[in-house]
């Protein structure tokens, strides 16, 4: 409960600033709370617990697929997706998409033709954009294009430790390991520095958007792609990503782990 | 918190009285509950703080489909799969998916040729067995399936209200209801009796495993009933379903949703 309390007065100055923008208004049944403590212990637990059980609802339905595309996440879960993403939950969360990736990933047999794949996204799966996320509201601003470019130029995100253990492993057990990213080609040479820099030493292709890919949505994109990789005889058995749109669609992997992101949506 | 206090007891027996039980351990890391509360309010706090995160967390790679097959739900967590079945959490995430859905299908075109269709699946989608499963844990036990189909062989099963709104809603606008289950084709009649009991007025198939589907996995049993609609000119617009195995496979619908359903898991 302590997180609730620390967030409480960040909560209330979010809420009430941003009461007149209205992106999300159709996900969300507002008001959320209802006539805000005035000194009342018990009252502001009472909103505070309903506000955590309907921004979890939240999150399982983005998590789950459910929602129709969203730009930002609502107002009311500004504090509830910081406290997600800068507590434990989250590094939780990914800890466990992992080791069961990392199961399966053991029990399969590969063939010795060298055709077996394991696809990885790049961003929110193998590195973090947290840092600068955590400069724009969570999600709670909506995504500026020419500034997150310049975080990307900087070349600086961290590693998502337990995704770069998973991908030690499968290198390790013999899988091609192939980086599928809706990052643009222009950022090739700044995405392999910041790669290498975060602890990726090796990999088997790094596929990047062309100019001719820019138009598609990044469910066809990543479809297509997969598709060129089937059509070249390899097997792709596992793929890891943040997004559905890395995981859905045409020549999907035997299995497919959705690692948590409640910040973004990507159609 | 109440939650958390109101269960202790509960939590503290389960987990004692069910320690030797190891059924789903690859999924937990154990023990969750270091140096169980001596009478200290604060640490007895802190240990269902992280029991919460822990099952939270469960809860996310089970409805995500992260998790390999599982056969009952973590011993750890029964208290907290019980009180999220039994209180609001349910019901919230129950009717957000409806609500989701509702307004996708409104936002369809449908042509005037009667062929769009929504697929609903039954069990824990149109009708509720939460009376069965508050008998036999919520999921800790393992499945019963004579036990499962005497409580079918009664035909009460209560609707969930929202999905309930929803099959209206999309019977109003136009579409085809289709009603697709993996309850046996013996079991045709009383599920017909159930269904209209419980509200569901009418639909324009029922299709039930016939003696050549049992062998089948669900997805695929699904799959080939979905590919047979889209073969006779349906178009399957919306699908909802609380598994992951009414959802994917081969013509999967424009849009599906996912119900929540953290009691079992049928691949």
């Amino acid at each position: 409960m302590s997180f609730f309390f620390k967030n409480c007065i960040f909560l209330m100055l979010v809420s009430y600033s941003l009461a007149h923008e209205d992106l999300n208004s159709h996900i969300f049944p507002r008001p959320l709370i209802i006539d805000y403590p005035e000194g009342n212990e018990f009252r502001l637990r009472e909103s505070l617990e309903e506000l955590r059980l309907q921004c979890t609802s939240w999150r399982f339905a983005a998590e789950t697929n459910n929602l129709s595309p969203w730009k930002t996440i609502p107002q009311e879960c500004a504090g509830y997706v910081e406290e997600y993403m800068t507590g434990r939950a989250y590094g939780i969360d990914l800890e466990r998409v992992s080791k069961e990736a990392g199961n399966f990933a053991k029990r399969v047999e590969l063939k010795d033709d060298g055709k077996d794949v394991w696809v990885f996204d790049v961003d929110e799966t193998l590195l973090s954009n947290l840092p600068y996320y955590s400069q724009h509201g969570y999600g709670l601003e909506i995504f500026d294009h020419a500034k997150f470019d310049q975080w990307v130029e900087e070349g600086v995100a961290p590693a998502i430790n337990s995704s770069l253990e998973l991908y030690q492993d499968v290198l390790n057990l013999g899988f091609k390991v192939f980086l599928l990213t809706g990052r643009s080609e222009r950022h090739r040479n700044i995405t392999v520095d910041n790669l290498v820099k975060a602890g990726c030493q090796h990999w088997d292709k790094l596929i990047l958007r062309s100019s001719e890919d820019h138009q598609k949505q990044a469910v066809i994109y990543k479809s297509d792609k997969r598709d060129e990789m089937v059509k070249e005889g390899y097997r792709i058995v596992g793929n890891s990503g943040d997004q559905w749109s890395d995981l859905l669609g045409s020549s999907i992997a035997n299995r497919s782990f959705k690692l948590p992101n409640p910040m973004y949506y990507i159609p």
